[in-house]
């Protein structure tokens, strides 16, 4: 490992990681991959490819980007042409309808966590944020505060706080309130919602729920009842006066690609409900700072960067903790070079860099040694720092009534 | 079996019955007894008294409704007096409070069904009734459309439909409506009721939802989803404009005995909820014309007399169909006389005759043989012909605008 800062060392656990991650390339060891738990296998991280079998959804290929771009008339966002954002279902069905001008809208949600949102939480609303501008579409964004309340064990004075203070984070990514709709399911929850709630219920077995979710006898009941409470918005029936009740208007979800159990129920009984499927594009995980054997998890504050950290946190959890591809020596990273695919600091740049040619010239210069994983640590603080400076500018001037803003349930701009 | 009037005759199926019966009196058969099927394994109905050890609750003895006389000041209603209303779970704790002037409200329900309701439907909105005007109380009627969407694959709109026809015969009984808040699930779900949901979603597992309700892996999740949902009006944080958000006030709940598992889970959770226990009044099954092995169930309609049936239907229908107790011939009969036990007509005469003495008269002529079949059925006819007429003459005057008025919810008048 290489540390020419002399502030930045990998712990021994980290080190242990990255040698069984190179032991267990290729190994047949299953990543866990669950809306709560994902575990990789590989200091790699999750074998993608492998879940997209397993899953059975798409990968997005580079003729999908470029139609996306010819659709669109934008550039594809980085995490996107960078496979980040790797897999869909349907995803060409709505560059379809763009090129019809028929109406869809975004959904996506988050389920609220205590303190700021991290890195990882923000990759899906900044990409859709992202979406939002290039299809100029209304987007859903559901709080699973219920969720919360559930798996938790909190009050739901807890759980409607912490939900308050994440959709600020939320909004703070730029959401435009024309065309946006934030609510908690424990506020929402209205007659419209509850039908979809219930043709869910109907529509699918107790065995199947099991097999999907993993629901054991121990667990509470509401567990069982949970996924269709994050399936519904999939229907532009359960928001009356979003979509004048229409029930014909499918959605887009960009989600982190361990929600694929809820949506891909939620494809299932869809033609049941005489309504279209949701379609999705998914992305990979961030992963912790301390490698991508796991994801970044608020339940680890030391594996996060949160949008509350000052500068000079960002600065030191990259150096003391972000994992090193370097060597172990100055000497050695010179003759050998690092790994970018285990090095959290060029993944984290993978994320947020605009520029592919910088992006590419050192991931170069890393991998041929020339950089050594200071220097590097140093490029991915800045980066790293901007994106969350430029959050938290934002986030300072939101204010409870803009929350109300986004909150009230009321028809949204859209083009079709 | 003896037949005087000519016209009535049980079929061979229901003298089977009867000599099952008669031979299983003191079996070991159990009844089944769930919110779904009732079945008695003896002709004389379900064995209460093992019921009620089974369920773990409570007998009403003489010295409770003397109790309750003296409380309300008024007389009991018959089929207290009578033990057709016969079991409890804390109605002492209710009568403390009507002594005390705390303030407590009646919850019961409905799960729709097509057409009219039956008169074993109308036993608890008749009793309800009774003790809405004894206590002077607010009383809350659930209908569960859906319950009914989830179990019966209806579409929402026949199920709607179904409510609101069921809401005028409930309503016919006479309720009323400063009083009386009527509710269909699909339309009154809203945020402070489904948070009672959650509570109860997250203090029950699926293990003890399994047992108490016998949901099996095949069952859809709504089975696991629903009785949550029955629970929740047991809370009177349900219903905020009704109760100015008091979580405090507790309910008494008029219901046939099947309906206990749901309240049995609910009284088990209430104090993790910081919420009183529902309290329960429970009533037997009416009997089906055929004998009270089953009770009365719209799925067989000839073992029901309907609110909309005419006086000559309900003639016919006991005349033909109400099992008997008499003997094969009129000569036995006079000799050995009657079995008012197993007698459906004499059941309803226990149901809807006033007078105790004219009841126990009959009691006691049928038994010595005085009486033939066919004039206790001639006074059945009357009494039960007189209860539908009182119905259909309110039922008439039912609007929708009077069903508007019942739905809406506001603060209902109670005494403190």
């Amino acid at each position: 490992m290489v540390d020419t800062a002399g502030v930045t060392a990998n712990d021994d656990k980290s080190k242990q990681v990255d040698g069984v991650a190179n032991s267990n390339v290729g190994d047949t060891e299953e990543d866990i991959v669950t809306p709560w738990d994902v575990a990789a296998s590989s200091a790699l991280g999750v074998d993608y490819d492998k879940l997209i079998v397993k899953f059975g959804c798409r990968k997005i290929d580079p003729s999908l980007i470029e139609r996306f771009e010819k659709v669109t008339g934008r550039r594809a966002h980085p995490m996107l042409r960078r496979g980040l954002f790797f897999a869909h279902r349907d995803l060409s069905l709505i560059l379809d309808r763009v090129e019809q001008k028929k109406p869809f809208y975004l959904y996506t949600g988050r389920g609220p966590s205590s303190g700021s949102l991290h890195l990882g939480h923000l990759i899906p609303f900044l990409f859709t944020k992202f979406l939002q501008d290039a299809f100029n579409v209304p987007l859903i964004i559901q709080i699973t505060d219920d969720e919360k309340f559930l798996w938790k064990g909190l009050s739901f004075e807890q759980s409607e706080k912490m939900a308050k203070e994440n959709i600020k984070d939320i909004i703070a990514c730029g959401f435009d309130p024309a065309k946006t709709f934030i609510f908690r399911d424990t506020e929402y929850m209205c007659k419209a919602f509850y039908k979809n709630v219930l043709f869910m219920w109907r529509s699918v077995t107790v065995n199947q729920n099991r097999s999907i979710f993993g629901v054991s006898g121990e667990d509470f009941v509401g567990k069982e009842a949970f996924p269709a409470i994050e399936a519904a918005p999939c229907f532009s029936s359960s928001f009356p006066e979003i979509f004048s009740g229409r029930k014909d208007i499918p959605c887009l979800i960009p989600a982190a690609i361990d929600q694929d159990p809820y949506f891909r129920m939620t494809r299932d009984v869809a033609p049941r409900m005489k309504c279209p499927k949701p379609a999705m594009i998914y992305s990979s995980f961030l992963p912790s700072l301390q490698g991508a054997k796991s994801k970044m998890a608020a339940s680890d504050i030391n594996s996060c960067i949160y949008m509350d950290d000052t500068p000079k946190q960002i600065k030191n959890k990259i150096n003391k903790y972000a994992f090193s591809g370097g060597r172990d020596t100055i000497e050695e990273h010179r003759k050998y070079g690092g790994n970018c695919d285990v090095d959290i600091s060029y993944q984290f740049l993978k994320y947020f860099l605009e520029d592919d040619d910088e992006l590419e010239s050192i991931r170069k210069r890393y991998t041929s040694g020339e950089l050594l994983t200071g220097e590097l640590k140093a490029i991915a603080i800045k980066e790293v720092q901007k994106v969350i400076g430029d959050l938290q500018a934002k986030r300072k001037e939101i204010t409870d009534e803009n929350v109300d803003e986004f909150s009230v349930p009321r028809k949204l701009c859209y083009q079709y």
